[in-house]
């Protein structure tokens, strides 16, 4: 039996999904409901290509109470920039959670996932950075450190932003263009631990497989978000960072024990207080969080399915009210 | 960087992927290519919906050769048929294998699955039935019966076709298309040991979960190929048969012993002739299959996303070629 199918290019998505409150909310609810047990969020399917340097992952999660469920589809081809191809594509499937049928084909080359993981970001700046930031400093220059920027601002809205990379002309690059975007003050930062003790809430992004920031930069009051270690070579924070905070929280504890800080934390033997709290049990007070204003916070992203999910139905919805994408009778 | 892909409907499909030696060519050169090693096929990605009566499977699968490379998303949702839906729905990505670009979408409703197995079956067929086939049974009555059987006769011209069926007014239903379709006699038989005793190729196409092949039918010179088993509840062949065939082999021993008749033999202590061959290393002549006219065979097809990769590969050429499908700048 036909039915309609919309398809969205990335070129039409970027128009119509912008990252914004209603974004945040959204993957917001998603985290609550993964705190619940009641999403089904399987392993993510994983497949390597050696003889093209490529690999593939798939993730997909259930959340009870979206009307649709996303299965995400994300290639990594390493030799393409060598002939002018980005390395990560992909896209994202729309299902209805009560039929099965596809109801959306997302053809976004990541974009979806850029937007939902510094959405993440937000929730975690929203339920664990000090209620008054007044500077935000970000590790790392990439796409991710000028998104989690602009998404943490709409939550904590601070007037200056540093930013330090290892190469100090593409901080600055990236430092222009938060001023340009956010109309704030932004300014390359040269030394990493002048940054940490300026802010009050720090983002790192980076692959970084060794530590970028040292646990005797911590002071009181400030929150620190991870969101650069998605695989178990990658770790940015000095593991005793984890121990030392007075709350460290999980998007989900079962990813970060292998792909998050948590592994390098429990590695090093440095993590000693049995199961933390995840970011949607923060989200609901069923777990603990910042509790004074002085409390040292870290939050953990890995990154979960059920953000895919989230984004993806919350995107349909807004394609459907533009009139935008083609449709398909199939 | 924008690029192009195909996007193909269920209808666009069935006017251009037809069941033919072409298809049953490209999927014997997948079983040969899992059969040499290279293949690299990752565990299914499996999630349930229970409150939706539904699940959803992801089947992926790399092989070197084939220029792209298949994701398979099926979801079943069993409450579907009370709201006039069909249980099974679904699609298929075809990515570049050298870059990781998405290719083709094809929105095939399980179309192309279904040819891609009935092509597996006259691979089996080929290779493992006795050169002369005059009449060949169904034990079955569903889409894959009908399709099984026109796959085949592609491979062994019979004269004759007996379907048999829990219900004999579907048999005769099924007997009357086969009929109709390849021009020959056929039709229904109410028993099945007369079915078997009349044959020299059976297929078993049921979701059985109690054999419905029974092990004192056998009788020199006959082929079975069994494809309706692909859950670990599933079971059509008595479990003694496997060990008194001549030669038993599998699509994927992995596979076949959690989802297959392998799995029914083992535990039911009834397998004792240690790793059996797989369909390519029959292909390639590794493995040991028929030797000569009076062997008993048998073959355990549950289903590979090898196939799938060469189906949907073949499937973007076929459609390049007669220029079907929408193309969309993505």
């Amino acid at each position: 039996m036909a039915h309609e199918i919309s398809i969205l290019t990335e070129a039409e998505l970027r128009k119509t999904v912008k990252l914004d409150l209603t974004v945040i909310d959204t993957v917001e609810q998603a985290f609550a409901a993964l705190a619940s047990g009641e999403v089904v969020m399987p392993p993510i399917l994983s497949m390597e290509i050696p003889q093209a340097n490529g690999e593939v992952d798939v993730k997909t999660a259930y959340i009870p109470g979206f009307d649709g469920f996303a299965i995400k589809v994300s290639p990594g081809f390493f030799d393409n920039p060598k002939i002018g191809l980005p390395s990560l594509n992909g896209l994202m499937i729309l299902f209805s959670a009560k039929t099965g049928l596809v109801e959306a084909l997302f053809l976004d080359n990541g974009y979806l996932t850029d937007i939902r993981t510094a959405a993440a970001g937000a929730v975690a700046a929203r339920h664990m950075a000090p209620e008054t930031v007044e500077t935000a400093g970000v590790i790392g220059t990439g796409v991710q450190a000028r998104l989690q920027i602009e998404a943490a601002h709409l939550v904590r809205p601070f007037r200056k932003v540093l930013v330090w990379g290892r190469d100090l002309a593409n901080a600055e690059r990236c430092a222009a263009d938060i001023a340009a975007s956010l109309g704030i003050e932004a300014r390359a930062e040269a030394d990493p631990a002048r940054l940490v003790a300026e802010s009050q809430l720090v983002v790192t992004t980076t692959p970084s497989r060794e530590p970028v920031l040292k646990a005797e930069w911590l002071h009181p009051g400030l929150h620190i978000t991870a969101m650069g270690s998605d695989q178990s070579g990658k770790n940015e924070l000095d593991p005793e960072i984890l121990d030392e905070a007075n709350a460290y929280v999980c998007d989900r504890v079962s990813q970060c024990e292998k792909l998050g800080e948590l592994r390098s934390a429990i590695e090093a033997g440095l993590w000693t207080k049995g199961k933390p709290a995840e970011l949607g049990q923060v989200i609901s007070g069923a777990g603990k969080g910042r509790t004074s204003a002085g409390d040292i916070t870290v939050c953990d992203l890995t990154g979960t399915g059920a953000q895919d999910t989230a984004i993806a139905t919350l995107a349909r919805r807004l394609c459907i009210a533009a009139g935008s994408g083609t449709v398909i009778t199939a």
